[in-house]
């Protein structure tokens, strides 16, 4: 485990130092947006905050003016192209149902573009998503912190080279109590602008924790949905439970949850040993990284990386270098024909197969 | 949390110190009898083995001067109704498929039961086993080590007087190398004595404390289950993932395996907090319970109980006192239709409902 640890921190993805910045223009400017995102693009080397884009105007001038950027736009100015010559790419920070219209008009202005998770709100629409980047030539990360995180990236490593043996199963779990967080009206548990509920927002970790460290692809699928409070009424699940089974037989048993409090982890067991990350999902926390065997156990907390700079500066490394982000459409998509698996199978009870 | 700490291992189900001790006819000798239950009821108040049947008189005699116990039977004597003034109790220790014969003659010779769980192979075996004792007007007894465990039972206290708030879910697993245990022609992986595999052997520990936390009665069960490894293809279950929804909507994600290294959990979450024992089933071993909330957060390490002479205890105080043993033939049914649901969804794929 030593090996792992004396280079914790290193970007395994990147081999050089380029040149330059990409010059972002920042489309959304919610609580993740300002809170955590802009922070964690002004820490890191590759990228920077050039344009804002955003609903708002007074909001926008405030943000404006914290992060140094050069221009605020309206959605409708940014749809025509105005302060193109501004920036390089487009980070997409909207409702997930918006994401579409948004890389749209990135795509015909030739932007490369970031997009948050989950892709879109359904898998037609992602597909299309992933369409209109690939006819225009643009690069097309979907911004999958945890994938970026070197806890995350460490552990993977320590799996694949064996050190809990053959993976057997995963469990994953996401809680947080969303209505702390913001009121009834908020956009993740508004169906038309998340797509879902629990299981789209915190559900698309879950998911692309057990694909990642499943490694291999889902074969089929069983789940349940729950919506028991009064503010999930309108359609919305509170909570969700599912299990997957994968290509190459290792099982995953994730659940997700809107009223549940705060609980986030990911625990791998092998055939020789197990191997658990907590808290797995939440930003800028120390991350307990724990493996335990027959002949020795380990604890390693931190150091703690903003995983929000690595995804950008990832993204950033990979459009001046001309490398193809990690997280990419395929990525995005498969995470996103899991969920609406769970949600098939929720509804007939019945396991939906993906093969 | 203090005050359940003060008396950890206080045994809430005791109001009084009943004379005499209950007499045994312990019934197989396999190697949990010998290593854990013979030594748990020596240790213990209320229960004494006075006779020893099995298979093998050799063993017998060995285990029988170890033990001080009166007399070695053979299985044909036990059911002759031989030394049946030597005891006033059987312990029914044998393959699960095999508990329903030796219960029938203990009820014949209307001595008091407890016997190992699962209860029996089958919900059809399990029903008869119930009846027969029923019209004997024995005591029976499920031998669930984890419903008489201090940490199990002080952590269900903490739950039910709030102190995650509303359960929400419940993730459990219980994983260990079985052919490490045992070789391939052991009885816990064959169909006929077992009544399955994983599911049945590790299964009934997460069934019981799903239930047990999430404290109502299962309405709906989705599962499947796996076998890949070559001992396993005799169509015994070498893996098993289920998720189960129960009448107040708390949901449980629980997974079995007999490849996957030791591991053994439960966590509970709830609206203002989570619970996690582990290890939660092995026997003897210091187990971690650990409270989160926002407001703080405690582990609290043993002192370790050997629950095998609680569960003696516990059973040979209900057979003085005339008093109903907890865990009664009604668990050990309602686990045992609980884990042929899992069966029958991972056969249909279908959820099963069972309200």
């Amino acid at each position: 485990m030593r090996s792992y640890l004396d280079e914790f921190t290193r970007r395994d993805w990147q081999d050089e130092s380029p040149d330059g910045t990409v010059r972002l223009a920042v489309v959304g400017l919610g609580g993740f947006a300002r809170e955590q995102a802009l922070p964690g693009i002004e820490k890191g080397e590759f990228c920077e905050t050039t344009v804002l884009v955003t609903g708002s105007p007074e909001k926008g001038e405030r943000v404006a003016e914290e992060v140094d950027a050069e221009r605020v736009l309206s959605y409708e100015e940014f749809h025509e192209g105005e302060a193109e010559e501004g920036y390089d790419a487009v980070y997409v920070s909207t409702p997930t149902g918006r994401h579409l219209e948004y890389v749209e008009t990135a795509a015909e202005l030739e932007k490369d573009v970031i997009t948050e998770k989950p892709i879109e709100k359904s898998v037609e629409r992602a597909e299309r998503l992933r369409e209109v980047c690939e006819a225009a030539g643009v690069a097309l990360m979907v911004a999958y912190r945890p994938r970026m995180e070197p806890d995350f990236r460490r552990a993977r490593e320590l799996v694949r080279d064996g050190v809990v043996g053959d993976v057997t199963e995963v469990h994953v779990q996401f809680s947080f109590p969303v209505l702390e967080m913001g009121g009834p009206d908020q956009w993740r548990i508004d169906r038309e602008l998340a797509g879902g509920g629990a299981l789209m927002d915190a559900g698309v970790y879950t998911a692309t924790a057990a694909r990642f460290f499943a490694d291999g692809e889902a074969v089929a699928v069983q789940g349940e949905t729950v919506s028991d409070h009064e503010a999930f009424d309108e359609g919305v699940e509170e909570r969700a439970n599912y299990t997957v089974r994968f290509e190459n037989d290792v099982t995953a048993s994730c659940s997700t949850s809107f009223t549940g409090a705060y609980n986030d982890w990911v625990e791998v067991t092998g055939t020789e040993g197990t191997l658990r990350i907590e808290p797995a999902f939440w930003f800028n926390v120390d991350r307990d990284l724990t493996v335990e065997r027959d002949d020795w156990e380990a604890t390693v907390t931190g150091p703690t990386v903003d995983e929000v700079t690595e995804e950008f500066d990832h993204f950033g490394y990979a459009v001046l270098t001309g490398t193809d982000p990690e997280p990419d459409a395929g990525v995005g998509i498969a995470d996103l024909e899991l969920l609406e698996a769970v949600y098939e199978s929720a509804e007939s009870g019945e396991r939906v197969r993906l093969d």
